[in-house]
């Protein structure tokens, strides 16, 4: 078995030119969907389907992989600006393209140093919560949109709800009409449509065109719509004026002020897009044995951000579920994103009429649909049965980016998962162990009644690395065995399975230490191993216990301290 | 060697006499300064000292701990407090009690459940970096004060120093007297005095009580200055008002609103209050064989800052410097602490006009004395010198805390310290293994060139439980020796050594095995540990494997895929 790495060949497919087309059928109404979830004006969209994508088929490793505006970051990116600019205004914009320059920069330099391994600490349950937390906010971000009403989408998942209960009463039919039947055309295309066309006597091939081509329809009827219908100004809200084109390149403004208030949140987005991008590549990689790299996953995914700020558009990262239509459509280069990007420039220089006329709500729905299948309700289920303490990282996660947003839900999510590790590691194997008679074993004193043990001695044999989470632990056990026996003159920890000792293990020991030698009982070391004994050189430790109580081996230290039993 | 639980019995000992008072005289003079330094009227620092250090005495541990206001604690509520409403204010005030019953109420409940253990998340390099902030930051907020400068303290360590150096033209030289007067002669009293004293002539006993008295004495020398030379309308900042004697117990005012922005900041406010008090309690305890109970402390300090907040005081905790004085002066039971409260509302009652015409640059020198022991430089090059991951925990913490505040200096610090300890358990140790001729034994190949192998097998062998920290590294591990060996078409996964799967890794076995699967390549594990094995049934890992690749031993799981060897 073996992994061949594609990059972009000179030989296009036929496959990868049906994949360009319906991915650029499927991009178009989604990118001014996330320019406005986003809080961009429309146009940003579009160009962020643009050089971003062509710099990643240039870069990148997946062939399948569509990088352009994604749900989750665009989500982000207005939760951030929010509180920062007034939105859609020119300041909001230029600080949204600083996002992206800051992000992509951090991802450029994460995979110039290889440090594409940070990535493991976020683990699946944190993701899956994160997931499933945004894709719920997504939802009720666009609810207003659907109903008709013009309310703020920022704030928590409880406020923006009460927010809608009572705005309910102005919401009007016809965006909810638009809305409605859009979300009704989108899922019968994903699901049951084709074979109903099929039964209805359509070819085959014909109906599939029809299913994949859906979002295009919809975009043509609605505007059509707007267009005979008059429906223009009857409080309906489309997309309005979109800057026809090209983006001109220019460098984001940048100052201190704004560097300092954004770099978090930058790093975060980042994170977070390239998570989602790499999940999927890797995905898709695997199952058609293309190589996906993860280092430069991170590089082509910065310089993305990178050419996506240059380009006046937004925050970009590789999108799930236009991945997984790439990979459906028989993607097999890179050229097929190519070809979409190209297609996508094509439609901005000459649909932008046609865009303009299409109502917000069609785009919501569009928006709906695509988050629909992040919400993950099965996984918890299994997470939850399968492990209690990944279960809860899960339901904190979700929990804190509904009541937290993203930024600060994805943080708890990542403590709360790290707390729960360290909570498991944190209670050490500790025994007392006594000799096995006419031998140099020592064994665990509870399960073999036939060892020797001294009365002013307790061996202690450590089973675990010593650090901050299991220091306290040890500490307990010993001062708890050594108040029970007040005959108790010598403590000797056996450490033949210690491996590491950090400085809070090791400011334990010298504070066990010192108390145990005020009250009159001497601790000793056996079988501290080679790497733990360089290090103790020089340390206060081993300052205070002294090198002769220090021993190579266990009966060298019983030896030490007790007579040779009878 | 016994500890036996001493509480407040009905003997009261020479020792607490002399502890309780001159801990009240420290006492007096720093709870007007700590009132200052959280933007607190004088005498909530004088309330601060009296309930919650008399409930203390009733519910607490240790004899030594000296509870009341201390400096890191009202740092904190100072910041927590800035953003949120005027200096000074009657609002202000309010949310402080209102900080002081959350905390309270957060540590009682975290001592009724029995939390203690919590607190072994705080590394010790975490602990002693935010220390050394904590400290760098409330020596910054008392400059202004010795210089004669009507300064803001909040914001980071940077733009305090900015705001300082650019007015510093604007100070003056008569609070820049008694500042400095006051800590000549505070740091003399620590160090050298006694000795000078002594060979003076004066009598040892005399000399050290001098020294002792020295906060005393400074206030008192320092109002008579101000009052006879008349330097009150001199532009010398004053203490000023001071509710004379004791509170009035009233509740707090609740809002659902202060609630929420207080949650959060209460709880570390309480952890890191705790910690400072447990940690110096249990250094004392262990020295003088006091038993330290974690959960009777955190059910202590929980009521003392309840009472903090009905008694119109301030947040509360123990005292590290004030607990080392009172051991110093020889305590022996609890007696003192009840003392010294007596003594604090004693001087409330009788000095307050003596008090009101302290000048705040001699507070300030107090405040900079107390925390100039908590410079723990040393530690930081022990930590360094020992571990650098530890030292760089260190350094992200006291950096933390000078750049974005105590709080997410704390948050930072723990993070960081989380991730270098998921980090260093990351690499998991993963062999390749072959079977030892005519026996069923199996070990590592690269050691022991005599095994034999299968050329269509791979054998690797697990060394570590699996969770989400090191799950790609295994991934890793075994597709690069996958792709290495396009002739393999089974890999057995030897599980002996793993004790837990989380369900990130049990995500990446469910992965791994569709992937290989999909290259031809078959996924066996053998010697799965029981309690794994329950937890797999019912996981999609298990129906994609098979039971039949589920094997007891690697023998078994080699017989089932190769001959057996000629």
């Amino acid at each position: 078995m073996r992994f061949p790495l594609r990059l972009a060949r000179p030989t296009i497919y036929p496959g990868d030119i049906i994949a360009g087309v319906i991915t650029a059928v499927l991009l178009v109404p989604q990118a001014l969907a996330y320019a406005f979830l986003a809080g961009m004006p429309p146009e940003a969209g579009l160009y962020a389907a643009m050089a971003p994508a062509l710099i990643y088929a240039v870069f990148g490793t997946s062939p399948a992989l569509s990088v352009g505006p994604v749900a989750v970051v665009s989500l982000m990116t207005a939760s951030t600006l929010a509180p920062l600019a007034p939105a859609a205004s020119a300041d909001y914009a230029q600080q949204a393209l600083l996002l992206a320059l800051l992000s992509g920069v951090m991802l450029f330099l994460l995979g110039l140093f290889r440090l594409g391994v940070l990535i493991n600490f976020l683990s699946f349950p944190v993701i899956s919560g994160f997931t499933m937390g945004a894709a719920m906010l997504i939802i009720l971000s666009q609810l207003p949109q659907i109903l008709g009403l013009n309310l703020p989408t920022s704030g928590d998942a409880w406020s923006q709800l009460v927010r809608l209960a009572v705005s309910l009463g102005g919401s009007s039919w016809l965006p909810a009409l638009y809305g409605c039947v859009s979300i009704g055309c989108l899922l019968a295309a994903r699901g049951p449509l084709r074979a109903w066309l099929a039964a209805a006597g359509m070819p085959p091939r014909l109906a599939t065109l029809a299913c994949r081509t859906m979002p295009l329809l919809l975009v043509l009827v609605a505007s059509a719509c707007v267009t005979f219908l008059h429906h223009g100004g009857t409080g309906l809200r489309l997309v309005g004026p979109l800057a026809a084109g090209l983006p001109v390149p220019r460098l984001p403004e940048f100052s201190y002020e704004h560097f300092r208030a954004l770099i978090g949140p930058a790093a975060l987005i980042g994170l977070v897009g390239y998570l989602e991008g790499i999940s999927i590549a890797q995905v898709l990689g695997r199952r058609h044995r293309h190589e996906v790299d993860a280092n430069r996953e991170l590089l082509a995914i910065g310089l993305a951000n990178i050419l996506a700020s240059v380009t006046r558009a937004m925050p970009v990262a590789g999108s799930l579920s236009r991945s997984v239509v790439n990979d459906g459509a028989g993607v097999q280069t890179k050229w097929a994103g190519v070809l979409t990007a190209l297609l996508v420039a094509g439609s901005s220089l000459l649909l932008s009429r046609l865009l303009e006329t299409l109502p917000r709500a069609v785009l919501a729905a569009i928006i709906i649909v695509a988050v629909l299948r992040l919400l993950e309700l099965p996984a918890l289920r299994r997470i939850w049965r399968y492990n209690r303490a990944d279960g809860l990282a899960w339901v904190a996660t979700t929990l804190g980016v509904l009541a937290a947003g993203a930024e600060l839900g994805l943080i708890a999510g990542l403590v709360v998962s790290l707390l729960l590790y360290i909570w498991r590691t944190a209670n050490p194997h500790i025994v007392e162990v006594g000799r096995v008679p006419y031998s140099d074993l020592f064994v665990e004193a509870d399960r073999h009644h036939e060892v020797e043990l001294w009365p002013q001695l307790l061996l202690v044999r450590i089973d675990e690395s010593l650090f901050f989470g299991n220091a306290s632990a040890v500490q307990n056990f010993v001062i708890k065995q050594v108040s029970a026996r007040p005959q108790v003159t010598d403590v000797i920890l056996i450490c033949s399975a210690v491996n590491a000792i950090d400085s809070s293990a090791l400011q334990m020991l010298e504070d066990l230490t010192d108390s145990l030698q005020r009250g009159g009982v001497t601790v000793h070391l056996a079988e501290v191993k080679g790497p733990i004994m360089d290090r103790l050189i020089g340390s206060r430790l081993l300052s205070i216990l002294g090198r002769q109580r220090m021993h190579p081996s266990t009966s060298a230290a019983v030896l030490s301290v007790a007579a040779p039993p009878i």
